[in-house]
């Protein structure tokens, strides 16, 4: 028996998000099936990220175990083969039975986009949160420095997490701008649920300068989500890399 | 009467190309449409470029006469509220009634991108082409210098072009590349139809090695649509700007 490890680029739009529903169509669903096709048996695969509806992935990891002989180095562009163009397998490995996509992780990185001018984007209305307040990205720079470190998120998590503890470790956050995009680039050992747009909502509320930067701290430690700002779109939301 | 002129972003993936055609769906019909929506009368819009079918445009610029009343500063987004979320109105502004989108045109710019890795991207599918093999990106930025002048461009558009000369004076271009993106910058007075397709597929064929750099002027001065690169696909292709 085999455990492959794959990662996989996706464009959320189209889809219910990763996990599977009842009566939607989710990623896992449509890579599980090309998977299926390829290999000729049945399949479970883990992924790292139960990513939601209309949110990116850049690198995804799935793993799975598998008794077919095909070549890994041949496995990207058969399942690819079997993919709706916005799915693909980038890459194919085996790796160690223990492997496990979420388990083994040791961090994530997320990006978030927002478009911040006056009119909206038909070409980045997918793949960027239209913000058309000025946003001083300054203070939005200098608030996301207060994330960094151990520290309780429960101010930053939706109801229907289920996390054990809402202690997360935010080794790394850039916000940069480019022309009128303002990115926001976020490592940590893991995040709660809607994290990461709970904190660009936070971000942004900052740069519309509804929330000041240097009370970051106090709604950290106020634990209290309606403290922080309001959960980001989630086209804005990509996720760039699973750490192992 | 009053003379209108727009600024108009979209993404072309889902349309037949701005101009009308039987039986598929034109941006030009969509934003017309939109247009006599709101002035409640019929309107004849004329646009800069005719782009074709899944070229995308960041400022098309249209004209239109109208006798209607509403001010000029709400029209962008009234307009907007009738359009699709891929097509939207960026500026609005009322002109001197001799303007004409394109005959007025002093010069566009156009943006080419192409994705230079070996698998598929998803979420740039429909903004880029996908060239799988390795591309030499400096021979492809040496090579776009031979473009620059007052030339015959006969060799680079593709037939069905109805201008009256091929000559046209490209007085910028810019080959950039930034992690696996490969971008063309280039602005002429006007552009044949394909030209910057077929100028792309040219630099694509001088980074595989398949046409020498050195061979770019003979190619242009051969007049010989054979012996320029393959007209590259549309998905790639942007129009940035009009300049008047």
């Amino acid at each position: 028996m085999k455990n492959i490890k794959l990662v996989v680029e996706y464009d959320g739009t189209n889809y219910c998000g990763w996990q599977r529903q009842i009566n939607a169509v989710s990623i896992e669903d449509k890579l599980r099936k090309a998977i299926e096709g390829i290999l000729r048996e049945e399949v479970k695969i883990v992924g790292s990220s139960r990513t939601d509806a209309g949110v990116h992935a850049k690198g995804q990891v799935v793993n799975f175990f598998t008794e077919a002989t095909i070549p890994t180095e041949r496995l990207s562009n058969a399942i690819n083969s079997k993919l709706p163009p916005d799915i693909a397998v980038l890459e194919a490995e085996e790796v160690d039975l223990d492997f496990h996509s979420r388990y083994s992780c040791k961090g994530k990185r997320y990006s978030y986009t927002i478009l911040n001018r006056k009119m909206p984007s038909p070409i980045y209305r997918n793949y960027a949160a239209h913000c058309s307040h000025e946003l001083d990205f300054l203070k939005m720079k200098r608030a996301g420095e207060h994330f960094l470190g151990t520290k309780d998120f429960t101010a930053f998590k939706s109801t229907g997490s289920s996390a054990k503890t809402s202690v997360r470790t935010i080794n790394y956050i850039e916000v940069t701008k480019e022309e009128d995009f303002i990115k926001i680039f976020i490592e940590a050992d893991g995040f709660l649920y809607n994290m990461v747009r709970i904190i660009a909502g936070t971000l942004i509320d900052v740069g519309r300068n509804k929330i000041y930067v240097e009370d970051i701290p106090d709604i950290i430690n106020s634990k209290d989500r309606n403290r922080a700002g309001k959960t980001a779109p989630a086209q804005g939301l990509c996720l760039e890399k699973i750490y192992y």
